[in-house]
């Protein structure tokens, strides 16, 4: 006579069952779940993996290192215009369980599939002699044919991004380095709003129908604005013009960089921004800033899309400017 | 002025664009990519990760490792009855990459993919200090309501499963030992097919359609039949009683189990088999077996479900089964 339930089916039930919410998901008894767009929609699918000590701090909260696994692939869906139908999840755990851990890191997915409608739709756990991985698969729903495309963007486009640009990049090299935050004369708020904006991402799903219905092009900007912004013109045959001064930064990044001007350069190519940076025909930018507005999502202008193959970021001086290293790249 | 193309951008280029020939993958060259079932169908999603040092050996061929992690998730779409549609990839790489690792790895997913009709739509390669981990998140389709549960066994149908059971559990202890290889009195061609079935799944996607037209339950078996059986009638609510002589082995098995009996417990609930467990209603044996001939998948019967909730294995002296551990567990 065999037993019936292994340490991992009891985990699975104690921790994950809670987040699976959507029929489809059968409670997470079975081997698979079932799932349909709705009539006249198709899904859009992405998958991101993060990793413990690369993509996270391994002292990092269990609820935020969650938050971070789901929302780098939430801000996918929210910069396709996709809205959130589901996940899967694949946890690697290095032995022992720590159950406490566990329990903190479901309870901040839980809070998120709430918080995004987006619920769990069935998982691996499996054990790692290495650092917590999770992979997440993300599935969004958009009316057929709808997807923004990184290869939309059109020349004579307005360039946007939403929210801010850089805390993130600048947040992972304070908390490396507490001794950063006086030499860049920031305050304790100011320092505390750089780290949380590299440990939790604020995917701008709000704005993903505005960017269906306006949007030529658009990705999120997870590498970097400068090298996803090249990206984006490269798929669209396109080049752009940016105004490095419109790029909009908090107030944190903006006394950082006046304390050390080189930090244009982090702010600019260093990622984990999970902002959204989408092309606006002309027609609709006003149209466009409303829905933003009616959103709850501020979106700035920084340039234009322009014919040829090049992206320039412009300095206040008027020059060109060139970076080092234009995004980031894990190999 | 930003280069538009990173090491990440062009390793996938080079090794997995071929992969994804699916028209809503978009070449891999968006951030997402775009699914829709056929009218009338409902998406089966499964995910399951394997860990290098964990899953596979890392001196594995690299072609195996990429077919073992694809065909693990097929396994689990063949037993629901799911036609395979697609699959996403997040692959956790130690630096340096090593590029005809990577090239091989490629090149036995790609072979895959073609094999099983089942392209890439996306994926994330990223960095880790860890071994080699795999999450793949597939895909298929079934008409609406039709997919095969793991809850839906009833008492009086009887319990088949495909293929031979315990090879892939013999193989991987022949693997770690070789010396067992002359205590089993196993020939170089007996070792040989024990430990290839650990190395490669051969997942019975050929079954399941006609899974889909008979079967009230299934699953497959991944983790140990004893273990496996037993999670299918609890989902179920019902017991079983399974003839263990009537289980089907191997010629390498059975002979493995002859030079020493005692094996028959890691036949039993070893795992790693990715062969299909399902029960089929008295009246649809005959149509199931016509139709299994037809599919070439060899099915064998080995016990009936039964009202209760004990799941009994009796041994050829009529004896109950007892294991020391039902199933694979990682935790």
């Amino acid at each position: 006579m065999a037993s019936s339930q292994s340490a991992e089916d009891r985990l699975i039930a104690r921790h994950f069952k809670p987040l699976a919410t959507h029929p489809g998901a059968f409670g997470l008894v079975d081997d698979a779940a079932v799932l349909t767009p709705p009539p006249g929609h198709e899904l859009v699918l992405k998958t991101d993996g993060i990793v413990g000590g690369v993509h996270f701090f391994l002292d990092d909260p269990p609820e935020t290192v969650a938050q971070k696994a789901l929302r780098v692939n939430l801000s996918d869906l929210a910069s396709k215009g996709a809205r959130p139908a589901g996940f899967l999840l694949t946890l690697a755990l290095p032995a022992p369980i720590d159950d406490r851990w566990l329990s903190r890191f479901a309870r901040g997915l839980g809070a998120d599939a709430r918080r995004y409608g987006c619920p769990l739709f069935g998982g691996d756990t499996v054990h790692t002699p290495g650092p917590v991985t999770i992979s997440v698969a993300a599935f969004g729903t958009v009316p057929k044919g709808t997807m923004v495309r990184r290869g939309g963007a059109r020349a004579g486009d307005r360039i946007f991004v939403t929210g801010t640009i850089g805390d993130a990049a600048l947040g992972v090299r304070v908390r490396m380095d507490k001794k950063l935050a006086r030499r860049w004369t920031l305050d304790a708020a100011m320092r505390r709003h750089l780290e949380t904006r590299y440990l939790v991402p604020q995917p701008r799903n709000a704005l993903a129908e505005a960017l269906r219905r306006h949007a030529n092009g658009g990705m999120d900007v997870s590498d970097g604005l400068a090298g996803d912004l090249a990206k984006l013109c490269r798929a669209s045959g396109v080049g752009a013009e940016v105004d490095a001064t419109l790029v909009p930064l908090s107030k944190a990044a903006r006394r950082a960089l006046k304390a050390a001007p080189p930090l244009i350069e982090p702010i600019l190519t260093g990622g984990d921004d999970f902002e959204i940076l989408a092309t606006i025909p002309a027609r609709k930018v006003a149209s466009f800033r409303a829905a933003a507005k009616r959103a709850g999502v501020a979106v700035t202008e920084i340039g234009r899309i322009v014919v040829g193959k090049s992206t320039r970021f412009r300095s206040a001086d008027g020059r060109t400017m060139t970076f080092a290293r234009a995004s980031y790249s894990h190999f």
